[in-house]
């Protein structure tokens, strides 16, 4: 503390009188963000709007074409510029309606069950015997070939639950935050993403073995238990819908139908899974909301988050909490009026659910593009996600090097701790510089180590520094991601006022900074880490 | 160790005889009953069956019928004698036979919801607003008089949600075992009961006041998060069955509810609780079984469980785990074909779950009265619960004196631990020594400590040495207890296995015991612990 006072001293003492300006103006805009942020906070608004009221957000579902028109107005109505929705080709529209699975022998009760996503509904109650019949891949089939006929198919195998030993919610210490500062070697294995690739028509295959038998429906297992039970179904292509409707049936009902069906009668259940499919647009959006730079040619900085959901609960956590920040953050600097140099740019993405969709097409249409012809660039579905990586060459279109830095935030709704630095110690000095003002705050970690998953990947890969916030976990990998309490009530306000005050800082730093981030340069085809390496896939 | 084998050695060398023989009968008698606890176990198989084919016990329901009949049938085909059921007067029977809460507006959702118990359906679909009117004690109906015509009565104040920030899991630590181990001063406070009392007719004065308002029905939200529901609702007795249905909605749906209706227009409600009433039989039945003791006058001790559950659930570890371990003992020790010198009787008992009423029933009729005429005596529902313990003078029936000892199991499906002395030093070493053979199974601990809120306390009351068993928490108080997720699934067979055999073999040796346990001197009434205490509730 003595130390940073000394050195802010020393720093007064010495600046020129354009340095000493544009110091004050630095601080009047740093005091206004932290008023906004913090004394005039509607983030929680934003978030409960976007959880309770539209609620759960699968991408064109007509919940998500409300968010799209909602997100918009809003951003207009705090004034931002620019603001637009970019459309890209993706799927079906497909959204619950109404839906129960109930066992009626040997006894009857009422199971936790959800509909697996863009499978058909049942035309009214279904009732069929069901069938433990695990199956993972397509060897597995012939076990079940001739019976299966009018059976509900229960695919996965059952196992036990799960002992609870570790406390679900919890917040990053120091010492778990200093583990995280630490450079991870990349890898490269392009034949493990064909395997994925070859794996990836299971689902289709499944269906149609599942039909040719004459099964009338099959269930999955929730992987959480806890009668929590979450999203899942790949299958929102045009022309790729199942046949078979699908549940997906809480672990503790699963089980309890699996032991039931091993010591005597198979149980019979009723499903009734009323589901609407709408076709009427096929285009996914992604939302964009600008505040202008005063340099036009100084390009842009961005943050992003996905703004679509699974269905099993509101996607209040996943990803309503970061698209709450990104919108509060734009709404904190739109508000405190800061004219900074560069374009600061919000993107709300949408089909990251699906294989980081909606960011990938904000790469393809703004930034570079992968491949040559014929090697799955178009590709649809999960495979446009595992193909991508993988094309080359990187190709950069005209803006590419206007986009200086992208922030993601997808890590649930915890309090944000600092930054990763994702693989580049180039960008750690000035990271820190943009969070010192935040220690106070517990949020001035900048950690090495790289994270995945999320809508940053796609940007780095083609050379773009994309950084994601690192957050405290809270209870969002325990029990909240996917699941269906992922619900507003798990969201804590304080971390979410905090998170989108630091967030509108740091895109204002980054915007304002002298000299643009150092890039790293254009990405072409890695060596094959481990060329001697046997799989157990191949075959 | 080696002390012990030195001790063993001495009593060798000194023993004469018969003692020797003796003991060669305990070694041999033990290793039976671990051989058949260990190496023959059947108690998953009955924890299986009760808990998913026969499924929750609500006391006097159609499937705690089935438990009746089946329970009895298992004792006597593993060789039982004298298996009967004892009635006591109860009240109605009743069961789920569907159920479903939907939100149809703003936005259609099912809720995780639960009819709550002796409420009546809705004869089809009921739609209509919700309204929040938290309530609690009569002086708050005054603020909602007039408001409530056509609603559904939102009765709990919504609060906000958890942090799990402990591990749900757990077993006991040796510093957790030796912290059991105190004695606790008893309070005695008549005034406290009588207050209870006064507010035991609260939930028939709400129905009354929704229905005169016009509310057509009523929720609460379940008091766990996580979208766990647990059983709740106590209008058992004939003639008084609420007019309105009630269910207990999930913690994460019902703030939802909440939160909608503060920010905008109420949401709407479908309720379809689809419910049974069966009054053929009002009477509730206590299972009993034996092993006939060699000596006719040497009395009997006794182990019980309660059969009965909530609904919510299918009442594994609550306490289906328990009866399966008293019906395991049983096996083992038939099988074991053991002569013991006491009898040795089994209890399942019923009602536990509307106030230890099963084995106050067995107090009544077979060791000792309370009151005189007209305190109470005979009283229905949980009146009786808070009754019984304040009535004058315990009368000793002519059974009084033949049960030497008592064990309750009643704490989940975790392994024993030892046992609670339930404040009573001089049982202390005779335990520890019934205890001695299980140190190596971590059972070995007596703590002096009491324990409450389940079927050894009356016979506590009335001066019968009733102990409990310490055992592992596993998740049972964190997510089991009461709850949706009470299933077999979260039992775990190893020391379901351990609590059997060493229940067996702990109730054969209080059964050939030299003494009976030293016995403390029938109750009086006690004094006053604090006769100067105020009370908020003093009106």
């Amino acid at each position: 503390m003595r130390h940073l006072l000394l050195a802010a001293t020393a720093l007064f003492a010495l600046a020129p009188a354009a340095a000493q300006d544009k110091k004050t103006d630095k601080s009047a805009a740093l005091n206004s963000i932290l008023d906004q942020g913090m004394n005039h906070s509607e983030v929680m608004v934003t978030a409960q709007y976007m959880a309770d009221v539209i609620g759960p957000r699968l991408t064109n579902s007509p919940a998500m074409r409300l968010a799209e028109g909602w997100t918009q107005s809003q951003f207009s109505r705090w004034g931002l510029r620019n603001v637009h929705k970019e459309g890209f080709e993706f799927g079906r529209g497909w959204s619950i309606e109404r839906s129960s699975v109930r066992m009626l022998t040997p006894r009857p009760i009422q199971l936790t069950a959800i509909p697996i996503a863009w499978t058909p509904g049942t035309s009214g109650p279904l009732t069929a015997p069901v069938i433990v019949a695990p199956m993972k891949e397509e060897k597995d089939f012939a076990k079940w070939r001739g019976k299966l006929s009018g059976k509900i198919v229960m695919l996965t195998l059952p196992g036990t639950g799960d002992e609870p030993d570790e406390a679900p919610f919890r917040r990053l210490s120091g010492d778990d935050l200093s583990k995280l500062d630490r450079f991870q070697q990349p890898t490269y294995d392009p034949a493990a993403t064909d395997r994925r690739l070859k794996r990836l028509d299971y689902a289709q295959k499944l269906d149609a073995f599942l039909k040719s038998e004459g099964a009338v429906a099959y269930a999955t297992m929730s992987y959480r238990d806890g009668k929590l039970v979450s999203g899942e179904g790949y299958l929102f292509g045009k022309g790729e819908t199942p046949a078979l409707p699908g549940v997906q049936i809480a672990a503790e009902d699963y089980r309890r139908l699996a032991r039931l069906a091993k010591v005597g009668p198979a149980p019979t259940l009723e499903i009734n899974s009323d589901v609407r499919f709408d076709d009427s647009d096929t285009q996914a959006y992604n939302i964009i909301a600008e505040i202008p730079g005063t340099d036009p040619k100084a390009g842009y900085v961005m943050a992003g988050a996905h703004l679509d959901s699974w269905v099993a609960g509101d996607g209040a956590a996943d990803n309503g909490a970061g698209s709450a920040m990104i919108m509060e953050a734009a709404r904190i600097l739109a508000a405190a009026g800061v004219r900074p140099r560069r374009t600061i740019r919000f993107a709300l993405w949408v089909g990251e659910e699906q294989g980081i969709l909606g960011s990938m097409a904000y790469v393809e249409q703004h930034l570079a593009t992968r491949g040559g012809a014929g090697d799955g660039a178009g590709g649809k579905g999960m495979q446009r996600y595992y193909g991508f990586s993988n094309r080359w060459p990187v190709t950069p279109l005209p803006g590419y090097k206007d986009l200086t830095a992208y922030f993601n935030i997808d890590n649930g709704s915890g309090k944000l701790r600092g930054l990763y630095a994702e693989r580049n110690p180039a960008a750690v000095p000035i990271l820190r510089e943009w969070l010192a003002p935040f220690a106070a705050m517990g949020a001035n970690t900048v950690a090495l180590r790289p994270t995945g998953g999320t809508d940053h990947v796609f940007l780095q890969q083609i050379g773009i520094q994309g950084f994601q916030f690192i957050q405290d976990p809270l209870d969002y990998e325990s029990r909240i991601h996917h699941s269906s309490i992922d619900t507003f009530d798990h969201l804590k306000a304080e971390d979410m006022r905090q998170g989108s005050t630091i967030l509108a800082s740091v895109l204002l730093s980054a915007a304002n900074a002298d000299q643009a981030l150092p890039r790293p340069p254009l990405p072409t085809q890695p060596a094959v880490t481990d060329p001697f390496a046997y799989s157990d896939d191949d075959d």
